[in-house]
């Protein structure tokens, strides 16, 4: 029986990408062949390759506006050290947004290439808000943030106005939300939320804000030599980025980011209505910045805990426990999951209140 | 139909891989859940994980010995720069032979991070062999080698004797034939010739070679970050880890290294013997270098081009193009390729043999 999965990431893809991948792992495209064993340069991935490129462009809106689509290896972890290598002058300065575990991860990659400001944080909350009030130093080679903050179940609703190229981590909210995306100079996010299975990072970068640095940079790190090598620089994760145009394709195919934000929105809603109505737990994130993609909530008495994980459990409900630095669970509730495996969620949560009282 | 693939990677793997794999894709370890969609954190990944590394360190026979094994993401091409930032010391230099388009994007990398000296290089011959006289300066931080040319059809048949760390990248020969590979200080390989599908890296590492250079290291570029992590520093590439573990499985429970070497020898003696014994074709890589993994040749006139791709096209035959920069034919004919397929081409090269006499 399928599993109501809440996992944080790897995390949840629609069931007619994991239908669609199994069957091509045996044979893809009616060739005889898996999709495992194909030639990267072949004419069946090249154009897998190119739709998802295309694909990730046009939901974005960012179709011939100056930007190019990547699906590169290493990870968002690898994208902090691409990001600076790339962006952050010789000598210069890059400023920071500190949100949470990954964004304290990118300033650190990046003090290895120059110096970094940053402009605020919530570390000492324990990331439990975004900081809103700051300045980004015009002189800055570059601003970044972080977009979602998976582990702690904050999202930034707005994002601030600059006149320096703006870098986001979109790993945990890509393609959850409209936004304008033309705002940002380079977008990068981990596949493993919303956009496929582990393997691949789609990196969306403007163009026109590369190659400025000074620097040498070694060509699998160097964005300007993906690009050239149209993200075929060296082998690509052939069948990561082949699932990633699949579940593209699944969401182009069901109205794309203005519908998947409707229903994210109501998804979350009626998550937090109940975290908020039920007298058994308190929401973690600061109300005004909570997230839509990871609820994040603990018991108000630890010593319901065995109870409670049992009922989630037998109500067939999986990766429910929150991040080991945040404590308590954490409900991530990407594009693929449906309102229904929710309102499982949120039953459980009011058969165990009744079950306290 | 299955087709018989000779693609130069990604390549064939064992059919009980795909079978496998693709029902995992669906409902892994009969857990409910997809593969792509379980948390890399989970009981039943990290126990992948730990097989993995654990057959790939006892195949090699370095268990014990100082070694580590790591599936890292980004490809050879990221560990050229790895290697680089990892043991080449600051103001120090390193040792490279060059055999062939890798080897010389290795040292193009580690170009970035000091001084490289190139022992010998067969380049001026389009790498059809593999130099043998050269001295190895015992003052190099270490020596890096390129054991097997996938694009020239080219192998290593001796390795030096130094004592500097030895590097190697195998990506297209690891686990193909017995070697004493506790020699190397630090062995590499892209999984998509001989341990699975494209998305991973193998990685295996002589702890007491690293932490010597002086560089403050990135951590996504730091061995000693991934070791420490247990290969968890970020989020593996799951899939291709997990169907590396099955392609690990299938290779133990088939007699392991030694019986592979001896099926690729039966392999590539029966086409090299067809090479040199049709008129028709010319092997291209010296004799004394060729490789096992990688069967390089071509028409001798290439009128006849057409004719004989549409005969292997019509045995069912896929992949059978040489590199662009060399050429004529490559038959890649790593482990998982059965001696039948290899009967396939020979008979079609006879066949062919007749049809123009």
């Amino acid at each position: 029986m399928k599993k109501h999965n809440f996992s944080a990431g790897p995390s949840i893809l629609p069931q007619e990408v994991f239908e669609e991948a199994s069957k091509a792992v045996l044979n893809f495209n009616n060739s005889g062949l898996s999709i495992l064993e194909i030639s990267h340069r072949s004419k069946d991935f090249v154009a897998v390759m190119e739709e998802a490129r295309s694909l990730a462009l046009s939901l974005l809106g960012l179709e011939e506006k100056g930007y190019k689509a990547l699906f590169l290896s290493g990870g968002a972890s690898m994208e902090f050290v691409r990001v600076a290598y790339n962006l952050l002058h010789q000598n210069g300065k890059a400023a920071y947004l500190d949100t949470g575990t990954w964004a304290a991860g990118a300033i650190k990659a990046a003090n290895n290439f120059g110096e970094t400001i940053v402009v605020a944080s919530s570390k000492q909350d324990n990331y439990t808000f975004i900081p809103k009030e700051y300045t980004i130093p015009t002189n800055a080679n570059y601003f970044h943030c972080t977009s979602n903050n998976t582990i702690f179940g904050t999202q930034m609703h707005h994002f601030p106005d600059t006149n320096i190229p703006m870098v986001c981590d979109m790993s945990s909210d890509i393609f959850s939300r409209q936004l304008d995306f033309s705002k940002f100079g380079l977008i990068y996010a981990g596949a493993q939320k919303n956009i496929g299975p582990a393997g691949t990072t789609l990196v969306i970068v403007k163009e026109d804000i590369l190659n400025q640095t000074g620097r040498v940079i070694p060509g699998i790190l160097d964005y300007s030599a993906h690009i050239a090598k149209e993200s075929m620089y060296n082998t690509p994760s052939v069948f990561a980025i082949y699932c990633t145009m699949l579940t593209l394709r699944w969401l182009k195919a069901n109205g794309g980011i203005a519908a998947m934000e409707k229903r994210n929105n109501e998804k979350a809603t009626v998550l937090y209505n109940e975290i908020d109505r039920n007298t058994l737990f308190t929401g973690i994130a600061k109300k005004e910045d909570r997230s839509t993609m990871n609820v994040t909530f603990r018991l108000n008495d630890e010593n319901h805990k065995e109870q409670f994980n049992a009922m989630w459990e037998a109500a067939n409900i999986n990766g429910l426990n929150g991040h080991r630095s945040v404590g308590g669970y954490r409900a991530s509730i990407y594009n693929a999951m449906p309102l229904k495996s929710v309102q499982v969620l949120v039953n459980t949560m009011q058969e165990f209140e009744k079950s306290i009282k």
